[in-house]
């Protein structure tokens, strides 16, 4: 029955083009069969059929300007640049518009800009620019040319059985060989790695040699260069390793070792791995179509689609990305890397109906086999809600390097999601931002992470590349939600000592009434210095909206400074305690990230909780935190120091506790309340919770009690050196005693 | 057939209730036979039906809690005050709700809550908070007082027939008649003004006048009081003038005659003509259904609907009104006071379809004849687009004391809107912002105004009320788009030189093929200084978006320092020009709104034109504004001297021309580009204008000219002293002869 069909869409291709080409192309993303199928269903899948109309019009649009195959001179943002950029992604999209509606100008199209590559491509000599580890030809990094080659090998693939045989001799000879090959032999510091730049040099490198039956280039892609000579030191413009270190081998199947954890997370965080799944998940449908012995789909226990669970269950409730590391915020499931990556893996993996409700939100397909299936689950109505809960996600190639633990509850329209990271450093776009959280509410941000300091692809912004203030603000510990001893950085700011290093989980139990509760310590950010934070979420009808707890201790054996900082949203509403703002501002210090920080405000206060009330996005929040009155409670704002103004200008509120050894920071946020600026009525604009106490805190125990106006209290017990499920805990305090089993117990009213 | 549906409307209503109360009332807001439409109609009408709903959840859920009427206490945000406003908001419905559904548990509790009320009265002294001008007794000031009197009338309106007589004895002697006097010849400084808290006075002695058929107070609430001994000087909390100076009566009719311009517009702004509307309205619908020998709609050639048309048009794409004079963003035509507002001027003024797109957006009605008329047009399918166009609206009771030009471009979703204010001070609610503009794009703000600095009913700031920093801040004229002279403001901020004076409108011309033009003057705000401002928003397909074009000049005898702000939303992207920024922040100056701003960066130029390149909401902007050497560019940030985080810490870009005696201010604004953040693609981000020339500057011409990259050429000319549109003008310039007719003329390479 297969072959029927197959034989039929053949002889419908035949038919349709009036060319003599064979089955044998296109095979690696598109099939013959795919075509076949595709051309047969358009009229029945709406979605499909819309994404086709979508691709024709882009494509008809920039064909109408005539080919452009300029000299490359630019920079990202740049004419050269962007010209190129836009060839690649209008061939590929020519190319499967060719094959769906055998219309026969855009293989010519594609034909005759690839010719002009081959002119132009055997003299070109490295980009002029120089700033790159490792320079590419079409554009300033190999990282661009792979791109370009990923592309150019699926429109390559669509077209090769129309075209002549000379004239593929020619495009291979001059052009698709030795791109291959520059990406590669030619630079094995950027092929040979375990990066998310090599997983498109692989991709590239081996499509094209699916396409053109290469298996030379096939094997490289698949097992790497047998010998790179690359210095164990050498690093990349990032200020990465080039080499992992303790890598052996390279190619395709270690980057699905080593770069993904067990739970499918991407050591350099969401951001990055949509960049990566892209290549990944293209070259797999590719290897799946063109070398079914492989079973790529269940390699390492089906990692490919663990991948994508993963990233998609780091998503706000509005599809974006939590902007863990170097990622720019607004990047969302919406991207057209995860469209590839959901398409793909609802095709080969098992169509789960819940990948369709993200599709639907997509509102696009692949034009392919995968994109097909996807349209006709949609328009058969199969789709499920993909329900994101409360996960954590472990890192390292083992799952033992640390994770990221997410906190939610609620409907996804109202829901309160906490994001807390103790992962490893997360290569050369890590941040320093060990066991830093962020927190969300309604889909927005409340406690914000910054996120990079970058503007992608904005020419005006540095050649839309990494801003200076990356490095100097954005990676430093004071920039995110986490504990900075001495006023300086994690690892002292050093990527490779932080490569080194990872965060230890501690608990994650999300299964408890009315708590969900992570816990994580590290004891490699600073020397010397242990830190632990248990962050929870309490849902109790006696609040209005769930409760964030934060519990951060460090110990350590000599006196130090310590700064809490919360980036929170929003228009400070009041606070508790007094405070003074300076005549004029100065910036709160001179390095790792302090000289871009403006003090704005400081305070203190003899009570022993300081509040912090504001208000955002129609709804006011609390900001609890017991304190001594020798803690500074200080307001700062970014932007000292940012001489091109590439900083976002938000404002945070610091605690800062001057000379400690072992210290405590216990905080309660709360969500409450709600402003209608059109009826102008508020509700529930003060804190519920009025009195915050610490019962106990040592090395085996920290206990937490909290009460609010009605007179109800609870207790939080924690375990500091025993997460084991099933011990037994008791303590006395105050000749009462309590008891639990396990890491933690929340009472109320006990 | 009217009698005879009458008469069925009564029989009904004996049977639903079973009670014994005659056709007289509800005759105010409700009549005997809108009852009896509503109940017919009500299964036909979903909004309607759903409106009740709403209402009945909203009251049940209050009356739950069962009554509360305690002693008159707290300020605005504080328990009393919002008891004693959800008092009077759940009756109002309350009664409403008795009336179509029969339900009597309805009419019992608005008795019983208001045999509370009648009980506590008489013994009443005025509130504890001494700080108005005119305390009320419920509330602490007579204008919530009569609030409370507009909705409470309404209310008793409903249960009046269904009282016993006695019932209506003590309501009407301990509590509606002493209540009504207290707010009239209690407090004639409060009653007898023009002035939108005596609308709220007017209506609700008014209404409650009608419903007991009282005509002494309904002659007082047409009429005014006859005497009112009020000192020609004296002032109300907000600085404002109890008399208007020449004010000769009081009373409804006069309200109507001085409050708005024959245009429709309130000298206030959008935000208090909202909340003046609702009283208003209410009144004229009572009297209407009361009094239709006075044709109340009819009054001064339909004013009460152009002041709703007015309003309609003073909104952002979105719905939000601009944020003029005191005003808190976020205020829209979705509130209730227009949900009214519409109704009744759709209901008795002609039922134009426009309105019910409006009242579709709105998504509810009023539970009376009107939102009924209203809910049936809907539910018939009559509604046609509201079409905001470009529109004057003239200030003052006559109209001749300026006015606000509202230029607008493009589809409602897409619109570019320029909003230039040249109107009367605004009374005590009136910002020294002569001149002044606003820019928004796709319904976002671009050049904000900055509004109120208030968080009106949000009591952690200020009980809700006025910040200090309204004062000191959001009225001057630096925290607006426009010119200040040696650092002061209009009038040197005083409110009662400000209120004698107004700008003069020039021209205002929307006509023309591809400019819409506006033009005003001012020679008021600052002695011995003329400024004159001309603002364009012009179309060509050879830009991607409409520019603005803004020609700022001034006249002095003698030198000045002049300072021309642009308060722009958004991420600085770059500049043309080298500036620095400084190590510490200082304030810009010590006085008239300056000592909140921080100078941020300070830079100058050789170049005769000056960019400034920003991104926001997805767009690019620029500024292209010529310059001179002497010319210092500031950058500054909203936030100084802001002891208690009341400012937006939002940013602004001010020009500087140090001491000169004649000066002008050129500039071009362009909407240019497209970045989306999920495919990271940059496309137009650069300014189209490259050059920007100023041709001529003499009290007769200012002719400039400015191109583009491709090389186009446009050359603006304007008569600055003679605006009649039959002239002819005639200016050599290097051998270029330029003629038009008119006031302006933009020409296009020629």
């Amino acid at each position: 029955m297969i072959r029927v069909k197959i034989f039929l869409a053949v002889f419908l291709c035949l038919i349709f083009t009036g060319s003599g080409y064979s089955q044998s192309h296109p095979r690696l993303v598109l099939t013959t069969k795919g075509v076949s199928d595709i051309r047969s269903n358009l009229k029945k899948s709406p979605l499909l059929n819309q994404s086709l109309r979508e691709a024709i019009a882009d494509v008809d649009k920039d064909m109408a300007n005539g080919i452009e195959v300029p000299i490359p001179k630019d920079m990202a943002g740049g004419y050269t640049h962007e010209r190129h950029k836009k060839n690649y992604l209008t061939l590929q999209k020519a190319g499967v518009i060719f094959q769906i509606t055998g219309d026969q100008k855009y293989a010519a199209f594609i034909r005759d800009m690839l010719m002009q590559y081959a002119k132009m491509y055997p003299a070109l000599p490295p980009h002029p620019e120089t700033r790159s580890y490792a320079r590419g030809k079409i554009f300033w990094q190999c990282l661009n040319d792979a791109n370009w080659l990923v592309y150019m090998s699926q429109a390559y693939d669509c077209i090769y059985d129309w075209l002549k045989p000379d004239e593929r001799n020619v495009l291979e000879h001059d052009l698709f060989k030795p791109f291959a090959d520059y990406l590669s032999v030619g630079n094995p510091q950027f092929f040979n790695r375990i990066h998310n730049h090599s997983t498109w040099g692989i991709a590239g490198v081996g499509m094209i040699g699916l396409v053109m039956n290469d298996q030379e280039l096939i094997d490289r892609a698949l097992y790497g260069l047998k010998e790179d000579n690359i210095d164990k030191d050498k690093k990349d413009n990032d200020g990465g390793l080039i080499k992992m270190p303790g890598q052996t081998g390279a190619g395709f199947f270690i980057q699905l070792d080593y770069l993904f954890s067990p739970d499918g997370y991407y050591t350099e965080g969401a951001y990055y791995q949509r960049y990566a799944l892209y290549p990944v998940m293209l070259f797999a449908e590719s290897l799946e179509n063109c070398r079914p012995d492989l079973k790529i789909f269940d390699y390492r226990n089906h990692i490919l689609s663990k991948s994508l669970f993963a990233i998609l269950n780091m998503t706000d409730s509005e599809g974006q990305f939590f902007p863990i590391n170097d990622a720019q915020k607004g990047m969302s499931y919406l991207s057209g890397e995860l469209v590839s990556a959901v398409d793909i893996v609802y095709h080969f993996c098992g169509k789960d109906p819940a990948l369709l409700s993200i599709a639907k939100k997509q509102n696009r397909v692949l034009l392919d086999n995968t994109g097909l299936s996807v349209a006709k689950g949609l328009s058969r109505g199969l789709e499920k809600p993909f329900i994101k809960k409360s996960i954590e996600l472990k890192d390292g190639p083992k799952g033992d390097q640390g994770g990221v633990g997410i906190i939610r509850t609620g409907m996804p329209e109202d829901e309160l999601c906490l994001v807390m990271k103790y992962t490893s450093q997360g290569m050369g776009h890590g941040h320093f931002d060990k066991l830093s959280f962020s927190m969300y509410d309604k889909g927005k941000e409340v406690i914000q992470d910054y996120g990079v300091a970058r503007y992608v692809n904005i020419n005006q912004k540095y050649g839309g590349g990494y801003l200076p203030e990356n490095n100097t603000w954005a990676k430093q510990t004071v920039a995110h939600n986490t504990l900075v001893v001495n006023e300086t950085s994690d690892y002292k700011g050093d990527s490779e000592t932080g490569n080194k290093c990872h965060s230890d989980p501690y608990f994650f139990n999300v299964t408890g009434k009315g708590i969900q509760i992570m816990s994580a310590k590290d004891t490699t950010a600073y020397p010397g210095v242990s830190m632990h934070r248990t962050m929870a979420v309490i849902e109790d009808k006696a609040f209005e909206k769930p409760l964030v707890i934060d519990i951060c201790s460090v110990q350590s054996e000599k006196e130090n400074q310590y700064d809490l900082p919360y980036y929170f949203m929003g228009q400070v509403m009041n606070t508790n305690f007094k405070y003074t703002v300076p005549d004029m501002l100065s910036p709160l210090g001179n390095a790792y990230g302090y000289q871009h920080l403006w003090k704005t405000g400081e305070g203190n206060t003899a009570d022993k909780t300081a509040q912090l009330n504001w208000f955002s996005n129609e709804r006011f929040y609390t900001l609890t935190t017991l304190v001594s009155p020798d803690d500074q409670l200080l307001f700062t704002q970014i932007g000292a120091e940012d001489s091109a103004f590439n900083l976002r200008h938000d404002q945070g509120f610091m605690i800062r506790k001057p000379r400690e050894k072992d210290a405590l920071f216990v905080s309660v946020i709360e969500s409450h309340g709600h402003y209608d600026p059109v009826n102008e009525i508020a509700t529930n604009s003060y804190a519920g919770i009025t009195d915050l106490n610490l019962l106990i805190n040592n090395k085996k125990y920290t206990l937490i009690s909290f009460g609010d106006k009605a007179g109800n209290r609870w207790t939080l017990s924690i375990s500091n050196e025993d997460a084991l499920a099933g011990t037994n805990h008791t303590i006395e305090l105050n000749g009462k005693t309590y008891t639990w089993t396990g890491p933690f117990k929340l009472t109320n009213n006990e």
